[in-house]
């Protein structure tokens, strides 16, 4: 990687990564949450997800880039963090207020990259793309919103 | 864990090893650094991090705990990624974006850490670790935040 470009092409790799990770491993943490709210909350990030990775598609198309992964090590021990807490929270207290803290943890991962990826891509003058990350970036925003209501209202007060 | 008392204490320990994984990884990304404005913005943090793994100790103090770390797999990503893209990138321009990429990735994964221990100590009734977590909270956003005013600035103009 030399210049702007390459960074940009390799983080974008690094997210399409991270967010297909994330489709793998939301499944488990939703059958997890023992709150209804909860539950609906992440499925309906679910579904989210998988728009992101079909807008994530656009975006290589529209830098004329091949949609492509590229291991992401972040992503890879966010969710670890995330398992771990599931495995060792044995009552639905800890269990919901530590999932929503590791589920905010990766929204925040998300949130820290979609908005460099945006940055760089007015920087390079890739206007589609950079349109399309920023509304990824602004519906990461809204699911962790959703996530510290969830926690403030419900989950922290039982 | 059972208790919102457990996985606070839990995620504090998880913040605890952080930081000082932080502290270890941090000299070797200001020598990486080829930029005097984000050189001099590492290095403060590197001195606001000590300030932090002190105040952390305040906290578990607080709480009647001893300061403690315990693995945490999210910050050994975050870290590894940072890496990765410090010996990939070559070009300096690269090599500055990346960092601060990466930087602001483990500044929002200390955000959302810290925001949620805040609001747990909160629940908890823990008042002077509830001030003390919302103190580095702020000193998190503001070095963020000081992130991308360089990023902006000057790094993806260069």
């Amino acid at each position: 990687m030399k210049t702007l470009s390459d960074v940009f092409e390799h983080t974008l790799k690094d997210v399409y990564y991270a967010e297909n990770a994330i489709l793998k491993a939301l499944p488990n943490v939703i059958e997890s949450a023992g709150n209804a709210g909860l539950k609906d909350a992440l499925k309906e990030h679910l579904s989210e997800t998988k728009t992101q990775v079909a807008t994530l598609k656009k975006v290589f198309k529209s830098i004329g880039a091949e949609a492509k992964g590229e291991k992401c090590d972040a992503i890879e021990g966010l969710i670890k963090e995330c398992e771990g807490v599931i495995d060792e929270a044995k009552g639905a207290v800890a269990r919901n207020a530590g999932i929503i803290g590791c589920c905010q943890a990766i929204e925040h991962y998300e949130i820290s990259r979609y908005g460099t990826l945006r940055e760089w891509a007015k920087a390079l003058g890739h206007d589609e793309a950079h349109q399309m990350l920023g509304d990824i970036l602004d519906q990461e925003k809204a699911a962790n919103n959703k996530l510290t209501a969830l926690a403030v209202e419900s989950v922290n007060k039982a």
